[in-house]
């Protein structure tokens, strides 16, 4: 490692004021040189939402004891955009997105903000790790997470990655007494079965609530939902490139153009 | 194929008034019962957004000559869920998104809506297809995606498809005279590079316009961009597991936990 020190942006999808965003920053502030650029508001459930059709605002804040802070009127996708290129100037050595106070492993990575954020540094190059907790409550007890998230964030600084190396990593509820360690894992195949829960409005129209149960269809081993049973912490590594390769074979073989 | 008609489910992220959603319609719909669910309003960019904090709205209307439609005020996905869960209460047999005014080549599945809803049926187990011109106008002529779209269509309701089938096609500005045929590809690697523009709102406080260059960074043969280049029409067949096999094992080699 060089002697400056490392570049590590810190964003989110819960907002900038959430507990998860200000635990991640005490986990790796002394890692390098933080800069904290995130939603000023939640924004679950954005997917990799970016904004095109309204303008975006930055705003410096003081939130975290000196270390440079912006919150953005963007999604997190934004936020890593606008990072780079209004704030650093340049790509960061490490962008970490978190700690989500909800879970997003298996089919969830592609609803998630957290993850959306990461994968934007990701397609920049930069090597990435959205981590969320099961545990999705304002008050969760991050002590693990903040333990699995520096020592993945050390490894990831110590020596040069793999390009667009990306990280989905999920966290137990669990405690430092009970917790069993870090796995690699595979996404389950899972999704959610949605029943949208009908009402009427006070001037008789009809609108939904969307609720849903989460179905893990995925018995197989090596799963993110199977490690996160046992105790474990799980680590997914995500692609950028979404080509389905076997797919592609099978299409080149039954379909003639 | 059965004697019942099969169900087509017609989205996009356009928005309802899109044209492009109705040269769609016009395009298959004589091959299924078609059922068009799709946003009140524009939604491009809104990748795989959901809407979970607010409630959500649908509403019968009669655009499509006779053909049950329904406008939401959700995101590209909700109008999916919705549609599977309150109007058809049963899986589609097919799910088409578009025609997109603009392209979703490349990295821009990511971000797309568009592709966002084809997914959203995916990972529910209905062949799907997102189809984009790289005519962004509002008027821009979709003879060509329409004849490569009802193609794509009459093959995936003439036979059993694979499981979790989803294309992200792609059209170039073309006409039936020039157009040089369908091509499967690979996702191309290409990013943004993005310049936020400055400016100073009349109370004198900054924000900013996100706008953007395209850079086509993959330079190996077999990818949708070199496909579209060409002036064939782009087919990549998207995976809906993200994980990265190859990284999970130089992870697994290079990291003890």
């Amino acid at each position: 490692m060089s002697s400056k020190r490392p570049v590590i942006l810190i964003t989110n999808d819960d907002g900038i004021t959430s507990p998860g965003i200000r635990a991640l920053v005490e986990a790796v502030k002394d890692l390098g040189q933080v800069i904290v650029v995130a939603p000023d508001s939640p924004q679950s459930g954005m997917g990799h939402a970016i904004t095109i059709g309204d303008p975006l605002r930055l705003n410096k804040v003081d939130m975290f004891d000196g270390i440079d802070s912006w919150q953005c009127s963007g999604t997190p996708a934004d936020c890593v955009k606008l990072a780079r290129d209004k704030i650093l100037h340049a790509k960061p050595d490490l962008c970490l997105s978190g700690i989500n106070h909800g879970a997003n492993h298996s089919i969830n990575v592609i609803y998630s903000g957290t993850m959306s954020a990461a994968m934007e540094a990701a397609i920049e190059g930069v090597p990435s790790i959205g981590i969320s907790s099961l545990d999705y409550k304002f008050e969760a007890d991050f002590t693990v997470a903040k333990m699995v998230v520096r020592d993945l964030a050390g490894r990831m600084l110590a020596a040069p990655m793999p390009e667009h190396l990306l990280l989905n990593v999920n966290i137990p509820i669990t405690t430092p007494a009970t917790f069993k360690g870090v796995k690699i894992c595979r996404q389950a195949y899972a999704k959610w079965a949605e029943e949208f829960e009908h009402r009427v409005d006070p001037r008789g129209k009809d609108y939904y609530w969307m609720t849903g149960k989460f179905i893990n269809m995925d018995k197989e081993a090596g799963t993110d939902v199977e490690a996160l049973k046992e105790g474990y912490a799980s680590v997914v590594p995500i692609r950028i490139d979404f080509t389905d390769m076997e797919m592609k074979k099978w299409l080149e073989q039954q379909w003639q153009f």
